[in-house]
């Protein structure tokens, strides 16, 4: 039964990359093709991954320890699996996810300095094996990106971070892509929302091809 | 500078055996010695454990998958530790707490069937090393406590639990604290509640005597 098995797309990038207007469209491109979507994020997704954003996301929380923002992650995460994208991806769903284990090891590793080895060893249990079939990696400057998220409102606890924070994210996502290239496709995120909408139903388009859909 | 350091006491059992009575009676007679006392619980604490407590005890989250469980106790945990029970214990304070990270042993090990070497690994780094000088734990047979507990109105997520999970607690608990004798002290709760806690101040009293206070 595995020819059913849905496809796995997530979505990764920093701040004011452009991921939820990409995804936007990513999901029209999808849907329109027949194929059943369920599109969601992290942290999130189910009830326990929304306590959880509301806890990490929380400019309040302004002292969560890395090593509580790691283990809150991996909760949302082991949930999301287990409740929503396994069950879909078994019943034939495709799964669009904004962000998953790669943005624990950009943020919390990268960016907080929490060990990788203590990221991977998470992953292993934490998300049984459940991987994309496509990482899309929307790459810019942080520079960039920060002057575009700057127009949104208030800032939430991690956006506040400082640019070496955010530069160390960027490197962590980087070095993720190059090292797993069959997995991801970096997209210059710093071209129009249309150029980059191009470039990712193009990469879509290798998986809609495979798919007996 | 280590004579000054505080004691780390941690209160360990399943339902109906008394931990809060005897929690309330060991605060007095800690306190009564001049001693400065802080009194926490787990999950709980601090602000994100009351969080994450609201979340576990929810009989709604039906569905809250065994990882996701042990992933938010050791979050609890780790910012416990971080947050009020490492700076008290440097500060020369005592720690009462209403479990610690045995209770993940009993509960998500032996309850939830989740690996003892995982819970141990994450204990290694959330617990940054952080462990009870004496743990107490109140012991009496499942069908006891449950009775006693009975009494008390709604059920949180955990006490619906079977029997058969409580019995497995509590193996758990009797095998960590026959494994670890110089740190547990057993006591039997099935005695009065004056018993119990003339039974757990005379533990105290030997560290009570230990202390240059």
């Amino acid at each position: 039964m595995n020819e059913a098995r849905g496809k796995f797309i997530s979505l990764e990038g920093g701040e004011g990359a452009g991921k939820s207007t990409l995804l936007a469209g990513l999901r029209e491109y999808i849907e329109q093709r027949g194929i059943a979507l369920v599109q969601t994020r992290e942290p999130g997704g189910t009830a326990v991954g929304e306590a959880v954003r509301a806890i990490v996301l929380d400019p309040a929380q302004h002292g969560l320890a890395a090593e509580t923002e790691l283990l809150l992650m991996f909760a949302s995460r082991a949930q999301l699996v287990r409740e929503l994208i396994e069950p879909a991806l078994s019943a034939g769903q495709w799964v669009l996810c904004d962000r998953y284990a790669d943005a624990s090891y950009a943020y919390q590793g990268g960016g907080r300095g929490q060990p990788i080895a203590r990221i991977a060893e998470l992953e292993r249990w934490a998300c049984a094996g459940v991987k994309p079939d496509l990482t899309l990696l929307l790459d810019l400057p942080v520079a960039t990106g920060r002057a575009r998220a700057a127009g949104r409102g208030d800032a939430d606890r991690i956006e506040v971070e400082a640019d070496a924070f955010f530069e160390r994210v960027r490197t962590s996502y980087r070095e993720r892509a190059a090292a797993e290239p069959d997995r991801f496709r970096v997209i210059d995120a710093s071209q129009s929302p249309a150029a980059v909408l191009q470039a990712a139903m193009r990469e879509l388009a290798v998986l809609v091809g495979a798919s007996p859909a």
